[in-house]
């Protein structure tokens, strides 16, 4: 089988997309409320005559049936995330959305979901166009919510496989800051392991001028930060990958009142459950030994959710793999070591137990070390050969389950 | 001159201002927006006949003229703080109010200034019903924004002393977490100098488990909280009294991104102009060396506002010691050392090189260590003799100015 | 009573004690190591017809009677410290030691414990050639082991005041960084609380490559001296002056082994007992805390000696003050707030409920802000003036008690 | 070729290696003073009747010519550690030795290289008794001062390949906490790149009490070990095995003394050239950083020693794993990632651009988690297994170049 008789798209096709990609691009929405996003995903497999239905809330699952063959199913992620756009592009983000907690925040496409989207829709386009050469039935997933770990699961709790016919495997991808036309899949492990915890940190609030009359919770969460990056340097083999990141901090409204209490949030990374149970225990332990230090009380330690350890089926992996080559090169396909990025995608298949295949695809045309990755502000992939690439990643993977021999 | 010599207040007036008090310290606004705390004292000077003109935005002046004698000012402040009553009192704060930078948060009369208020309007109102014994004319000020340092000055450059006339001596008092009852005044310096710093501490956004790609300003910021300590700790002289307190830090928005930026708040405390320099040239030393550790530019470190050294007037305060003395019972009255508390209360008679005298009554019928003090969520005064010694504290300093001799 | 009532000293006489003082500052020896100035001050002694005894290990009491009237007691401690010399003087020493635990050190009289010795001695010399003019029994102390507070006690137990005549009053005096020619006597609190202890970190040894095999005492004692700075900065008022000092920190033998302990010492300074034992209380409080931290044992704690609170007796206090502004001139004598040095001094009287009264004399010709203080390498007090003031001082304080008046 | 074919020792050649081991595990020296072990070697090679000469100090060259065939080197690690063990084995050392700097410590064979000199010694016994079935020449290298990446050098600098026959190959073994019987080899990078760095921080002495009038070195250095372990857990990716070890801390003399100095040493470990780089520039500017942040002149960084990357050839490195797998098993050899240990084996071969394998064979019957690891006092293999194990090692991947085929 050969990238020749892959489904292609016509430039007309392909100017289309790029336009729905800076559409998209504009108008970011923060996980579980992308209903705009919804609404257009629907709108465009209207137009393309696929049979969709909602699910999880903000999510779309279309089906499109063609005759005999496997059933495959492909997700494509939706939310933006609460990142202020600084990647000086024309069609930036000026988005703003409301979180959970009620901020209200600047919005951004800031981890490149968009060009998933397009990139499934673009592989759409050219499967309806096309219908001759390919036989079988595909499951197109747009799933809400994967920044929070939500959507995923509320898509399986809402009964997407209820609804949807049950598929051989379940493939998916995401963009990166290699260079646009490779690909990158991992043996095994794909993607971390990843928990994220709230902490609260209970002092007793004073006047800033008589730190003796209270608890500073701030020079506690402070030391509570410093010392868990021990955990890492000190703990951990050096050759053991995990990550413990404290990503907010908030504490106090005035600086001449010693505050009652700080806030924080952890988020880790592991490679396997038992580096991640180490990494969840150690927290407790530090932090508890840092409210001693400050003679406070412990503080109070809440899950906020966690993504599952996402691994790639060893035999579809391989297929996926095929397809890859021989549709983007041999040398543009490399076979990695897992990610340290985290994925609610492997709840899809664990759930009703298919194997399932996650792979990364280049976003960038001249990626320069140092160069903006996933989550910066200025993470703005160049679409035209990214969503190229994309869209064939996402055609080659489907054809070897789906596409009719030579 | 003796305690009988007084004016009084009957049991109806007390009750009266019991009342007033409830309604001030259910209605607490935040500095510089005390419009309704200003319209009622306003109604309030109305209701005893006393001329007053608005000055400084939400300040009020009412000027008491009684015939022959002294001119002397007397100073209340009325503004509340940005903090969650926790009292449990019936009459316990529900405000709300808004920021200068747009938060939304909850308002408390938490540092007593209410108290200042009553005892004043107190004051006034014994005067103006006992117009026989005493003679002169009384300045009373009523300051908004002294939790951040902003009335004063915008009272003095409002034109204050233009439009009042000018007082021999400017008086001034606090309540504080002692005996109700109780007097404590310094000899010399009466509250430090304060100073608030804002400091920015930018990073490089990434994704949280991707360190590797950003520069962690929450981890350099938590450096800086800890290294701040030592400035207390090593560099200053044991019997030194400095407070270097970070009452903020906010950073962050997920939990799974690196933020770009942090942004913390520094408030100090000294009882020298020298001590000040040495505290704010070591704040800035050690985070610019805190930068150079975490590999990222130096924090921009702005002043949000000083306060000054509020020095009592030696002569002056001899006067007044000896009618709080004469009125509250010698062994009530104590002359103690300097408080870390700061005032702007300063400016009013540095501004016109007119001696003034500041000290602290008492809000609590049984204070224990390690009960809420100025500023904490729980500090509630016992209005009953917190409001009479108050209101007889005003009374006694001013007449050693303005009352007849025996 | 006038200056020109106190006894003097030949130009010859003050020759010989200047090369005494040089011979003394060339000879330092550690605490409770003192025999070679034991031997010399006995010779001193017996040069001057005074009979001695020792006590107390490498202590020597002389008693001089001259007739009737009141004993009093005079005490110049005697030891050097492990720190080496570099003040540049001719007669700089270079003396080594031995420690209890065997490490060969340098030695210095870094605290200028030779100028006590000499004033003493030279106070002595003078009453014995002028007996006229005074009566009564002086105790003439030198005391060992000062510095490790060993000392005093010492010479108690081995039965002081059983062998020597009660005293009405102990008086002691020490030399200081201020001006030569001034002294400073506090008015009750003398001289701080202070405490030292051990610490003992056990983590586990492991290769300097393989962290995750052991548990780092090091990055646990260094987390445990940083979180030490936050007693001083955070839990103590401001205007409660105090001290947590690390004075040493030793751990490991080679670069690339991890050790398994770590040992440093904590050195505390407190004006009261009350702030002493919450200094203790939180050490242990926050050494435990910080073991919990890295997840080891929790360290021990051991005292290695204490000084007790040395507070001047106020009517003993005033008649030193009476004599030292006699004979220096009133403004060269200044009565000033405690010092945060300590001294077992304070045993002697308490030990018989005798009153003591000690201060300090100044030993610099010009001294300069950022100069050398006393346990500095380069403390070496200008020998001319800081002698005459020292014996001077102890004439004067003396005289009071056996000076026959005018 | 399978393991029959190797020679073998008979029980009474086995029990005398032993022998030799308990004598040295029992006289350990440290690096660079191994002039017992150096005598003990040549007494057996004399016994063996192999050449020998004396290279680099204190190291041994073992020359056994046998006929025609391949020259090979094999090299043998003599050094101890400067560790006070605590195996409880019966021949626990009690040796002692002295360090360069003077400090008397105890030395113990912590790093098993006692094990290494016997297996060489074992094989070199087996391949005498047996000369019909192998050609070639070993050369056989004791190499001293392996803990201080001194003796290879020091061997090169003396002229080893001047004076030895060039191999074509040089092989090398060590010791693992892993199971006796089992051997890892990595393809490819085999060891870290170490570097050694000893920082001195200099400060200001005084008085404990007086904190003010010094700079406090030790909260210095401690600030920094604490700011170093972001090195690994912020900087570096978390895929990137790296470690950053401080394995000594020494300041200060008595607790009542903030001392001059601090000195502590830093031992760094990568798997790349780059990542080195950027560990010892992210040390550099922590440490300037930290003395800005102490108000302190920036410390001295010094190098002590630097270890090289070690890397397996990958054609001779499939040649001995046929030769280990032959021998032990297939089950028990393995082939694994890089070790973050480090070795100046890799000077030898890279000095004269030959070929160089280096593998890891296990030293316990029964290893458990968290059991004693190299470098730990408590590290005592089983001599019986290990020594057999590690024999053989040597013997099969010698025979892969100079045993007679089958």
């Amino acid at each position: 089988m050969t990238v020749s008789h892959l489904p292609e798209l016509s430039a007309h096709e392909t100017e289309s997309l790029h336009d729905l990609y800076r559409h998209l691009h504009r108008n970011p929405e923060l996980s579980m409320q992308e209903h705009a996003t919804q609404e257009r995903i629907e709108a465009e497999l209207d137009a393309l005559g696929i049979e969709h239905f909602r699910c999880g809330g903000t999510g779309v699952v279309g089906i499109l049936e063609n005759g005999e063959g496997p059933v495959v199913a492909f997700r494509a992620d939706t939310d933006g995330l609460p990142i202020e756009e600084r990647s000086g592009r024309e069609y930036a983000s000026e988005a703003r959305g409301t979180l959970p907690d009620g901020r209200e925040v600047p919005v951004m496409h800031g981890c490149g979901h968009d060009t998933h989207v397009v990139a499934l829709l673009g592989a759409l386009r050219a499967l309806v166009y096309d219908t001759e050469r390919w036989g079988g039935t595909l499951v197109a997933i747009f799933q809400p919510g994967e920044e929070t770990a939500a959507g995923a699961r509320a898509m399986v709790e809402d009964g997407l496989w209820d609804r949807a016919p049950r598929p051989e495997v379940v493939l998916g991808q995401h963009v990166s800051p290699a260079r646009a036309g490779t690909v990158a899949l991992a043996a095994g492990v794909a993607t971390a392991i990843a928990d994220s915890l709230r902490v609260t940190v209970r002092g007793r609030q004073t006047h800033g001028s008589q730190p003796q009359d209270g608890k500073d919770p701030i020079v506690a969460a402070a030391s509570m930060v410093t010392s868990l990056q021990t955990i890492v340097s000190r703990e951990l083999a050096p050759q053991e990958a995990a990550v413990v990141t404290v990503g907010t901090f908030h504490a106090g409204i005035k600086e001449n009142i010693i505050p009652e209490e700080a806030e924080f949030t952890v988020n880790t990374r592991a490679l396997s459950q038992e580096t991640r149970d180490r990494l969840i225990g150690s927290i407790h332990r530090i932090l508890r030994g840092e409210a001693m230090v400050a003679g406070i009380e412990e503080p109070v330690i809440e899950k906020i959710y966690d993504f599952p350890l996402n691994v790639n089926d060893e035999r579809a992996g391989e297929r996926v793999l095929a397809g890859l080559r021989s549709a983007l090169g041999e040398e543009e396909v490399s076979v990695g070591p897992p990610m340290m990025g985290s994925e609610d995608f492997g709840w899809l298949g664990a759930s009703i137990e298919v194997p399932s295949v996650f792979w990364w695809f280049g976003g960038f045309d001249s990626p320069e070390p140092g160069g903006p990755v996933n989550h910066s502000p200025r993470f703005a992939p160049d679409p035209e050969t990214t969503l190229r690439a994309g869209t064939t990643a996402a055609l080659a993977s489907l054809w070897q389950w789906i596409g009719h021999e030579g």
